[in-house]
């Protein structure tokens, strides 16, 4: 892992230790997929950045270094970039220094390992709190998703399916959830809680009429849909196999998304199956 | 401020820049007030640490080796120490490391200055979300605090309550809060939100029978009670004087509260009011 720290404008060599990201967790981070050094769907991860930001009244730093410093970096690398940014050393106390200056970093991690085979799913017994008002960012407030991940460690299993307190689906660990139904992709809204995916996106935007979202989607409906995939912006579409006893096959809707994304991210075409469109 | 940083039991130049603090505020913390550079309540504040470890599956140092290393950055002083331990360093994701090595911070910070006067209060528009997976732990995902301490800025507020979505009060941003009713004292239980402070924990057990926990605070039942106090382990035992339109004149049951806590915790000796016991 390669990793750089700046204060502000300036690179550093370190965080500071009284720096409100280690404190509060206050700050906010993106994941990014590099394809050859390149970025594709940077647009879409500072428009979030920014939105978050902006609920937060948190400081960024200005995008054309952020952007430039990450595909130095990256040095024409198939990778993972992600970028980090906190509100900066503060003192002692809740209250956002009037004059943050943001702490943030960049760092370059190996590409996960493709998935041939569709995902094992298991469900999460940790719930997700809501109604929250940090629904939608991508927030450093993670500790619900760490206690979901750390409930296996068993190598077998991919992912892990997220409720919140009423039981509605919200979300894997780190990947949004689709399912088909009656020719019609849903997802879970993410009003309440949850994060606004890159991928989820793109998603809903490419399906337009095709897909909806929804408040509440109970683990039976997930568990009886005609296919379920996971999505995120590092891995894309990741079609899934298994979820207890239920096997789902592949499904060709899922095959033609995935090479419909490959299509509109260049990291994502090698994951792709080959065969015919299917809309 | 002086402040020190560990990585497991070798004081560190700085924070891991990958450090799981700043990624997902994947750690725990406590604030003491130190009294002659002695921590009266070290005990309860270890054991509330150790609950929250236990449940966040969290590394701590050494008990012996951080309240050594404590007592001596305190140097004899009257001040507020705060210990933030967080999982360390770690990769990309949220699955907690196998063999994780703690991070932890102690820094020593200025008294608050003392306030004569009872707290002016507001109410908060950021609502906790609930039921938490988190409730009772003094954890690193303070989001939510940093949002409603950053709705007001003005100097003459001095704390603000904040209410879960049902609209249920729970406590303010950095202090449990206490009401008067039917000669009762009543506080919001933190089964599904709020933090299990540690001077609020001193009062259950103290009031016994005269104190109860109530998940269903109303906003009209602590506007309409007989007396309100804020109470956290820096600051003691706070009499609300104020909320809104709401004036409280001092009452004779709180100060008999600041009185007890004072035989109990030297450090809160100096606010006590003078009078006679009332119980």
């Amino acid at each position: 892992m390669r990793l750089r720290v700046y204060v502000g404008e300036r690179e550093a060599d370190g965080v500071p230790p009284n720096d409100r990201g280690m404190a509060y967790g206050d700050g906010l981070f993106e994941t990014l997929r590099a394809h050859r050094g390149e970025l594709p769907w940077w647009d879409a991860h500072w428009a979030r950045l920014q939105r978050g930001a902006a609920r937060l009244r948190l400081p960024l730093p200005a995008q054309a270094q952020a952007h430039a410093q990450a595909r130095e970096l990256l040095a024409g690398e198939d990778a993972v970039l992600k970028l980090l940014v906190s509100r900066g050393a503060g003192g002692r106390g809740y209250a956002p220094p009037a004059q943050a200056v943001p702490t943030w970093q960049l760092s370059v991690h190996a590409l996960p390992p493709a998935s041939a085979a569709g995902l094992n799913l298991r469900w999460c017994q940790t719930r997700l709190a809501a109604p929250s008002a940090l629904a939608g960012l991508k927030h450093c407030n993670r500790l619900e998703q760490v206690l979901a991940r750390g409930e296996w460690n068993e190598a077998g299993i991919d992912e892990g399916l997220m409720r919140d307190g009423d039981g509605w689906v919200v979300s894997a660990t780190a990947a949004n959830v689709f399912v088909l139904r009656d020719d019609r992709w849903l997802t879970p809204d993410i009003s309440r809680c949850g994060v606004a995916g890159v991928c989820r996106g793109w998603l809903l935007q490419t399906l337009g009429e095709q897909a909806g979202e929804t408040s509440t989607l109970s683990q039976h409906q997930l568990e009886t849909a005609d296919a379920v995939f996971l999505c995120n912006a590092v891995r894309g579409i990741l079609p899934v196999a298994r979820l207890g006893e239920r096997v789902w096959r592949p499904h060709p809707a899922v095959a033609g998304l995935q090479r419909r994304l490959a299509a509109a991210h260049p990291a994502f075409a090698a994951a792709a199956p080959a065969g015919p469109e299917v809309s």
